[in-house]
């Protein structure tokens, strides 16, 4: 089925569209074969990945002068974005928005929907619409799951749609992290993800991070995971099924000591103890999950230490200084391949020269 | 009186110049025969209407292509202005900041009087005039009846004005709401409003929209007026009085399927509870006063349905789909003419080349 | 030492560091004898008040052409800055915000931990580095003393440090205002503060900014101070030490009439109560203390009034006409002198053409 086909078909009805899988859903939110609206990691193949790594290269190459700032600046210039974020999110809502400010897109933001005139009895899909009429693009960050995907949904259907982002959305997809981590791992090992060893240490049952990105394992060869949990928080099944579908070889242990010396990356994450249900965290002796500063001896000498940020206790601070500790420039991709996606949307990538 | 004599006499009493005719204040408040401060629905008449509508449609033309936008970018990228929104107002606030970044003006904001010095026992006064020492121009919305008004006299008297915008004051002036539905009617009409019959359905009592078109209808010949209310929520005498006076003729009725065929527009408004004194919305029915997709069958085929926005249950919104449902181009119509009274205070009217 | 022997000794601990007389602090936030990091009132002597206020006077200059601030736009266009103001400030906050908006500086904006993810139990130093990562400054307003202080020996740290200004830290600093009334007695005399007599009125014991007024004053020759104020609230001996020991010739006294005639400037403040232990501001009469409209007959015809506002009683409104009233010049003065302060930060001060 083509994209017409299906905007005229299943896209009448969102009960029907949104029981599909999520594989039937893409062409809806691809234009040209690009991607149009950036709702699911899975829409980031291969492909996808290596384009986006290589324009968000050049983006920060291009842009270390003043001129090609200037350059860069003036790219979408004539855009405006509305970031519309009501759930509480400082870093992921300045890293989009200063994505934006160096593509010269203009921006407007809701933060909070206390100051809408939602209160005033409108439903959130016409405060959206109504949003959407003043920009050329939405970033959107919603505590409902499926919220994001609706409006992208609706805003297709409309003969003024817009771009739609997806910053967050509940707790079941993010995939510009899942692009970022993964932009992150490719900048490490000088582009070259195949073939190596990925430890993901922590809250594995209820990290957005860790399942998003186990999941765009799948883009590369010869990746090996190794989950490093406490018995309670282990990755949850789906994930591993999917592995295992795809011929990804991982370890599931308690033991971060005995994986240490193998991994090529490191992805520590916070208890997300935001999600317990009745105080479960508290049960839980965390501590084994802990980068210790004595643990710097123990890995490998260009093994990479990453983190979704923020963090309390998972990482010694005193680990900040070496070298293979990447989580402030994990941020700082974040930003880049952000802007990188953003001028992939609107066609304006071939304008950033690829070395 | 000319504006100097006004100035040195009337406006160094804001006791004496408040209690003065809207007509009698308006030289104070324009310059050069151009709208400096923007306050009233009174100082928009039928040739600053069309001016203000043709250059909103030059600007739109001029920015269809990338290289026309970077010009509206650039033609008051010099300027700055304050968004002074202490009245929750998204839509309004999100119209005029885009209308803003159209054109290229540096935007500063103010939400929440909460943040501001003025918890340190300042006075309303002093702040604004502090705000306006950094900036070019305010936009300003305001609870309390007047203050916009008397922000803008206060300014004048300085030896630093700024214009004000009135983005709603109270419950008395939105004169850009009323610049923005007249600016609707003018493009569904391809620029002829003269002879059309309007219908307003509703609240017409309270709600400060339809008073002031009703207002703005002086400025065009032969146009007919129905207002369909529960008779709880009538056009208020006023108003009535005002339509007399201008020999503008208009039906009163509780039916509203009696006007759907004759109506060329229809303004659909909300019920508006937020002013209720003692709960008296709920002892009506207002069920007869929403539009429904059915009666999409008994309109004319080249009726527009208008609503200000936010709706709750006054339009279904599978009606929303009907190509005569203009409501959301008539929030970007706002912006637009929002932008097309910024070029015009600035005097940057004239680089948007008109047809 | 050097600043690169400090970076390497005493740099690597806060404790040892925090405990350094200012003095000896100073090279680790100076770079190729420009401030780079601005934190305390102690880094602006002679020259470089002196270089900050030709610097502000021709920006100013150049951008009274639209031509003039369209290249003003322009000199930072390819920088990105933080205004991370956690204390309410809004004033402060507007001035540093407009002062990028001049230089072309693109912004992000933190003012309010609760949205931040500093609810997820990261430390503030986390946050601020995190944030860092987006931009190439950071603007700080924090209400911890020392906490600006801390984060910007932090920054100087890493592998990626940027620029520190701080906007006012608890009680202890606030250069910027100390720099902006400086600035505004340099104007008001024509770059003449030698010789001046400069009368201090109010509540000069918790008035952040007479004490850092009187700090810069040794900088300059002859200067005469009057510290006019109840006797609850008479300045510090801390300041009237260091004016003895710079030979800095003040007199206190409770009456203001026998100061009146004899100043060059007067500068007023109001009462600080917000940080009063017991209502101990209540047991005070204060309004010996004020400016009132007749008191304009007993200064000398260019004494200057300043405020840092905002006011509540102690300068009658009506004074505000009188063209010795120069308090919101003060304001405007205070962004364009912190424009000039970032100019000079980023080295392109030399770009602004001195007269």
């Amino acid at each position: 089925m083509d994209r017409t086909q299906l905007m005229t078909s299943i896209s009448a009805d969102w009960e029907s569209f949104s029981k599909l899988e999520i594989a039937e859903k893409l062409p809806y939110f691809t234009r040209n074969e690009k991607i149009y609206d950036c709702l699911f990691a899975q829409q980031l193949d291969r492909g996808r990945l290596e384009h986006l790594f290589r324009t968000a290269d050049a983006l920060r190459k291009m842009t270390k002068t003043r001129e090609g700032m200037n350059i860069a600046n003036s790219l979408l210039s004539h855009k405006r974005a509305m970031l519309y974020f009501v759930q509480p999110s400082t870093r992921t809502f300045l890293s989009f928005l200063n994505a934006c400010h160096i593509l010269g897109i203009k921006t407007s933001e809701i933060r909070d929907t206390t100051t809408s005139s939602e209160v005033k009895g409108e439903t959130p899909e016409d405060a959206v619409r109504t949003f959407s009429s003043y920009v050329d693009m939405i970033i959107m960050r919603h505590p409902a799951p499926g919220f994001v995907e609706k409006t992208a949904w609706l805003m297709n259907r409309t003969d003024r749609p817009v771009p739609i982002i997806n910053g967050g959305s509940g707790k079941d997809q993010h995939p510009t992290q899942a692009l970022l981590d993964a932009y992150t791992l490719y900048k490490s090992f000088d582009g070259e993800i195949d073939g190596k060893t990925i430890a993901m240490v922590g809250d594995l049952k209820r990290g957005r991070t860790v399942r998003s990105l186990s999941y765009l394992m799948k883009n590369y060869k010869g990746v090996k995971l190794a989950f490093v949990s406490p018995k309670q928080f282990r990755m949850e099944n789906d994930i591993l099924e999917f592995l295992r579908r795809h011929n990804i070889p991982f370890i599931e242990t308690e033991d971060f000591g005995s994986v240490m010396g193998e991994a090529d990356a490191i992805y520590m994450t916070r208890i997300q103890d935001e999600h317990d249900k009745a105080g479960e965290s508290k049960a839980v002796d965390y501590s084994p999950f802990y980068f210790k500063k004595e643990h710097l001896g123990a890995i490998k000498k260009d093994c990479v230490i990453l983190h979704p940020l923020p963090r309390r206790f998972e990482i010694d601070p005193a680990v900040d200084e070496d070298r293979r500790a990447i989580y402030w420039r994990q941020e700082r991709n974040g930003m880049w391949v952000r802007a990188a996606l953003m001028a992939h949307i609107f066609g304006v990538d071939s304008a950033i020269a690829h070395e």
